[in-house]
């Protein structure tokens, strides 16, 4: 048995051999436990279903590996699940890979995969088959995870894309902005609002289930993670060649969060979200849709915050609450490092 | 544009912000060109097929990044579709996610992503979506690739499974053992074996495609990587319930590589392969399946190796060239990391 108290990670476990072959019962097998991870191949096997498909995958190197609201384990869940739902999609299946490094705690680890089940059980999406690598001291940082799901369209006439906003569609966003890149930075830098801002990292394919159901016209979603909302909407206006104007006024953001980014220096709207849909759809469905939203709980605090409009520019802009306009840039660079 | 004669990889690089979409732009998606892919979304969406369907996972972390056969582009993708293969299965498509230190040169970098495009093209099999995250100087090693592969199985009836070899199957390998691991280890501790062992490293799902023409009824099918074929056939032989008894006079080693493995107190059988794979199928198939296999490049150099036998122990055994026979167990611990 491994000791799940004081034992390391050594390069043992990732050699091939009955050490990597224990640490892969005791611990992945067990806590994963389902019938396509328990055919022990080194693939999974299981029945295609009709209609479209999609695949995403999403690496996770998080510091902190525990924050508050989360850790590596759920995290990595959650992006993934969420980067095959934003497609449209019912996620089906998980993988996971594991690059970790020598001498870190087996306790820890068995917290981050424990996790990581909770949250699969939770969401209704099984790892299936996965990998393990271990890396000499120095040569990595803990633990990372790299998480592919694979979906299936939730109805095949959907034209959800990143290049389809039009001008006049309505910008939508499911609650609170830039909870989590606040929460990591909070911890990482010993600022203290580790009590009151939590990560909202979570799984959002049941609420995009019912969204989709109530208005499949729905033109874009995006999960504004890395770069916030301020990338993912500068994004979206590139692909889609249209510009955006959000209202500041109805920019659902917590008053802690405004505080600790006033302390960093930073805009919320650059801030990683991990529970969160930016989603574009036409106007006159913009009501229905917000409503669909509100009646799921990752949805009740859901906002429609601004509108596509024509710029051969592509600009985001914000108008402000006294009436005037500034532009929201792409976030600067080397902001946030491994916030997912 | 990006400086890839002289730039190197900073946080910027994956911070969500204008210089992560350059790296995007100008290498992955230039690089790995294919529709899939130039969608642009956090996915790709594909028409599913019919049929049943394979999914498998693996991380890549070898160390040198570079090595006489190939590199950790053209290992990471040759991997997973072997993984993907060896269930029986076409591999399908691709999703890839990087993991990169700080200070990483840009021109290293386009190395692997194209020795990953050139290896993915020659396959058949795109990389369809991925990801980029970038980790502090110290906080990783270069470059960790995982690749995440989807397929459909050849025919509907296969029964390939690690615990599917049967009292009497026979056992196969498709050519030379050993030369991965050995190629890696040579170039690491400066052996000078480079000009004459090079990595096996190679994409088997054409091999097999032929394979499962000629025989539908193999059992078993897994390729020998970390580990090597000892490691392989001691997990089939557990998951199984049965023994395996090997005959040395038929296992195919280079002359080279059995030096390589006197100088370095190693065991050929335990070395990693990237290009072979163990085949277990009823002995009267085995000539069919031998012939079919001889018929391939890749397997031109193929043998019977070995039979299942009853053994309630699961041990491998090995008969020798002079009539005994030795045990050969699972790898010793903490040797060869970073092989794959």
């Amino acid at each position: 048995m491994l000791d799940f108290k004081n034992g390391k990670i050594n390069l043992s476990h990732g050699s091939g051999g009955r050490n990597m072959a224990k640490l892969i019962d005791e611990l992945f097998l067990k806590s994963f436990d389902n019938e396509l991870l328990n055919q022990r191949n080194d693939q999974a096997l299981f029945t295609a279903t009709s209609g479209k498909m999609v695949m995403s995958t999403d690496g996770h190197v998080v510091s902190p590996i525990f924050f508050p609201g989360g850790d590596i384990g759920s995290l990595s869940v959650h992006g993934t699940v969420n980067d095959v739902a934003v497609a449209g999609a019912k996620p089906l299946y998980l993988s996971a890979g594991f690059i970790i490094e020598e001498g870190y705690p087996l306790a820890d680890l068995k917290k981050i995969v424990e996790s990581m089940a909770a949250a699969s059980r939770k969401a209704g999406v099984p790892i299936v088959t996965g990998d393990t690598k271990i890396v000499e001291k120095g040569k990595g940082d803990g633990v990372f995870i790299t998480t592919t799901g694979i979906g299936v369209l939730l109805r095949d006439d959907l034209q959800i894309s990143g290049n389809n906003a039009k001008v006049g569609d309505k910008i939508l966003i499911n609650g609170f902005i830039g909870d989590h890149g606040i929460s990591i930075l909070s911890k990482r830098e010993n600022l203290g609002f580790e009590s009151t801002i939590k990560s909202d990292s979570a799984a959002l394919h049941k609420l995009i289930e019912k969204m989709v159901e109530a208005v499949p016209e729905i033109n874009v979603m995006r999960d504004p993670t890395r770069g916030g909302v301020a990338a993912t909407l500068n994004e979206i206006c590139q692909l889609s060649n249209v510009g955006a104007i959000l209202e500041e006024a109805n920019l659902p953001i917590r008053i802690e969060v405004l505080a600790a980014c006033e302390l960093l220096g930073l805009d919320p709207l650059h801030s990683a979200n991990e529970g969160k849909v930016i989603t574009i759809c036409p106007a006159e469905k913009a009501e229905i849709l917000l409503t669909a939203m509100r009646s799921h709980p990752l949805g009740k605090d859901a906002k429609i915050i601004g509108e596509i409009i024509e710029d051969d520019d592509n600009h985001v802009q914000i108008r402000t609450e006294y009436g005037g306009t500034r532009l929201l840039p792409w976030p600067a660079e080397e902001q946030l490092p491994r916030i997912c």
